[in-house]
């Protein structure tokens, strides 16, 4: 079962170094071929990708991100929900698309996006380049917004960055499955501290590569710093969304 | 540059009809290995999968996704946005978390569950296995949560039926890439159905297995059947993720 693709899947890794070589155009465009082919809801291909290659557009993106390496990516794309385009097809055919507004088709969007992220990270992976997701493009979706002109109906998902690795980062530990998949219903655990007991552990023998002088913290204590930490920006996402143009309908 | 990965990429066609041959434990535990490998926003895993075995709960999703042959896929997996387990892993550490119901985290779960579906469907297709999303669960997610008993700060996100394929459709048409891959900045054409012509022209060519006898409307034609569809429910998403516990911000 362990075919190539699966055993690179099992690798994967961020990587967030990557060395100077740019990545060759038939490269990029192989990887365009399998983001076209990608899974779309209903057919509608209603995401896209900015390709940045402007580096002081890098510059400002890296700093929405906060991640100074986002800067030196060898390529950065942006995936963004499009409900622009077909609206404006419905257009020309003499049709007004009012529901091209709707949040379920934002969420088709945002589902397409993603899927075609992990496609092209999935290809990547295979050639032997290295990928790090920038969430941290929401940091500031507003300016992510104006800063690629992005126009109503369309909103930014995630950031991607691809290049050949310059680092050899160690493999994350992950929480068991038997705790993230459950049969035919949602289970939950008495104590889940005591469940992820040996996981917490394990992640104290994590040493990431951007603060290598000692190991990572727990998992439960990193879970307590992610939630004590709250980006007011962040938290208005539903108001850009509905800024681009998107009805948010809330009864 | 054509490895196996990228050749099952290209070749990514949606399967409907499975053989009645169940996937093999190992092989469904080996999927669930590439989930759990896959990238996750800030470390923090904040999605679950359902795997839906019981063929009532299946029957009654099918209903639901208004698509018979749900019913009949040998895994249903339903990938979850999760909150719930990070935020009980604070609470036992004495820590409540209100930002657990964050928009910004209910995204970054959405895009983790979106990227691991994507995931598992490659290390599917690697396998010879075949797959088909189902966006279609949302059509009534109230429901949904009602029958996997999701708790608050979960949502569904995303259907996949997988199995071993009995059916061979046609690679679809899709647009060119030139439509959807953008430099620095959005850009918008004077006249898309001029530059869809070709595609318009070339998706009449193609055959839907779910109806042989003829082919398939003009792209720009589908585009406009699909914006007058609207589902009500569909449209009231937002209402559900709000009952789910999540805090919109809506300003």
């Amino acid at each position: 079962m362990l075919n190539e693709t699966i055993k690179n899947q099992l690798a994967h890794r961020t990587i967030r170094e990557f060395k100077a070589q740019k990545i060759p155009e038939e490269v990029f465009a192989q990887l365009m071929e399998v983001a076209r082919r990608t899974a779309t809801s209903v057919g509608m291909q209603a995401c896209s990708i900015i390709r940045v290659v402007d580096q002081e557009l890098k510059n400002q993106i890296a700093g929405i991100c906060n991640q100074e390496y986002v800067a030196r990516a060898p390529e950065l794309l942006i995936f963004i929900v499009d409900q622009y385009r077909n609206s404006q097809i419905a257009k020309e055919k003499g049709y007004q698309a009012e529901t091209a507004k709707d949040m379920d088709r934002f969420f088709q969007s945002f589902t397409d996006a993603c899927l075609m992220a992990q496609n092209v990270v999935n290809a990547a992976e295979s050639l032997g380049l290295g990928t790090v997701y920038l969430g941290s493009i929401l940091n500031d979706s507003e300016k992510i917004c104006e800063l690629l002109k992005l126009p109503q109906l369309t909103f930014p998902v995630l950031g991607l960055g691809i290049g050949y690795p310059n680092q050899n980062p160690q493999l994350k530990p992950r929480m068991e499955m038997r705790l993230r998949v459950f049969e035919n219903a949602y289970a939950t655990f008495e104590n889940y501290l005591d469940e992820i007991k040996t996981y917490d552990e394990e992640m104290r023998t994590y040493y990431d590569l951007r603060d290598p002088g000692r190991p990572m913290d727990s998992f439960s204590n990193q879970v307590v710093a992610r939630f004590s930490q709250a980006n007011p920006r962040r938290q208005e996402i539903l108001n850009i969304i509905r800024k681009q143009g998107f009805n948010l309908n809330i009864k």
